[in-house]
């Protein structure tokens, strides 16, 4: 029996994982490129207005690429699996003693005995559906996805993308000159991705100190680089 | 036992997925983001130097948040697994009934009996790494990450961002004007990104005909979008 905090640390485990896990895809990205693309353009152009239409531009490209592309991703992997699937269904009928081998396998690695195995087979032998989820899980380590979950963490990844794209251009709307864009741009991000890398680490289990620094270390040198190669090209 | 076609099949299951997977990664937003971006940008700004210093900031944004990002992820996993690793160590040590619970749940989900239950559960306490094994990857579903993965993946996803990356903008470095840099940047880059998702297709096992057209579909909507956008922003 598990007491309450193991089942609020399952829960977490299998129930928001899948949204959280696409929001931080989506957000790191979002506030951390479009960030460092504006910063870059803000040391080699003399108005907002072109940060502005290449940060745009950069929300637009990156939100459709992330999000289709993690919608297409989904698809793909939910193929997979239907046809891993069939695979097996097939294999357990045609090539049954292949099958019972590759059980034996799985449980050979634990030190079972033949004599445990032989009796696990038999009862995989009674029930094929078992057997193929058996297989599916210990063998190919694949999850049945959730039918629903291609859409739904395309529009989260999406959606997280433009938001956190948006929190280091609005400056730019709102100052006179990129430079003075760029300062307060630089602060308001870095104290969106430590907030974020905060609640990141809280969420994914690591120290929500050292994930919300980490964070401000990518963002803050994706920006400065991407600064300095801008100022070299131009 | 296996044939060689099930052999070879494992092998790229195995072997070759993670550094096909980091290519991937890297390759499919290298190839759309910054193509996007640059075709956005074309319609907008009167010289080429404008688009190579936005493009060239992006991939290294890009690159950067990719492959630094993906390197912390891994990171993470990996400190993820050791501390669920003797989270579990400790479980079988000092609450070792409900770890064997564990075990039946895990098995009754196979319609084993509870007297084959009972005999894994015997064995698992003979050998306590097993056991520990056994949750890892049947309770918890987590393996054990390579340690050289980390920085071997943000490598493979930063390279293939930048190649990806350069292949749209080359096109603005040679042309005259934006214009005519798009017009060849558009046909070389859904050369790319057909070709690309054919390839992919191939290593994903899903059709490489239709992830080919799929592929394109992305990078061309992508780039359409930031196109208008940037338009209807400047």
């Amino acid at each position: 029996m598990r007491n309450k905090q193991d089942i609020m640390h399952e829960e977490k485990h299998f129930t928001a994982s899948d949204l959280i896990r696409d929001i931080v895809i989506g957000m790191s990205d979002g506030l951390t490129v479009p960030f460092a693309l504006a910063a870059g353009l803000s040391g080699t152009v003399d108005t907002t207005t072109l940060i502005l239409t290449a940060g745009g531009a950069e929300i637009a490209a990156g939100s459709i690429a992330m999000g289709l592309g993690g919608y297409l991703a989904a698809r793909t992997d939910a193929e997979h699996y239907e046809s891993e699937l069939k695979r097996e269904q097939l294999e357990i009928i045609e090539v049954p003693e292949k099958e019972e081998e590759e059980v034996a396998e799985i449980f050979r690695e634990y030190y079972l005995e033949e004599d445990q195995i032989q009796s696990i087979v038999a009862t995989m032998r009674k029930h094929p559906d078992k057997w193929v989820d058996l297989m599916m899980k210990f063998e190919l380590g694949l999850e049945k996805p959730d039918a629903s979950r291609a859409r739904n963490s395309a529009i989260t990844i999406a959606t997280s993308y433009i938001v956190g794209g948006l929190i280091p251009l609005l400056p730019y709307f709102f100052m006179a000159s990129p430079s003075s864009g760029l300062e307060v741009s630089v602060i308001i991000t870095l104290i969106a991705l430590f907030i974020f890398g905060y609640i990141k680490g809280k969420f994914t289990g690591t120290s929500p100190w050292k994930s919300a620094f980490q964070t401000c270390i990518v963002g803050g040198l994706a920006a400065a680089v991407a600064f300095g190669l801008a100022r070299l090209i131009s």
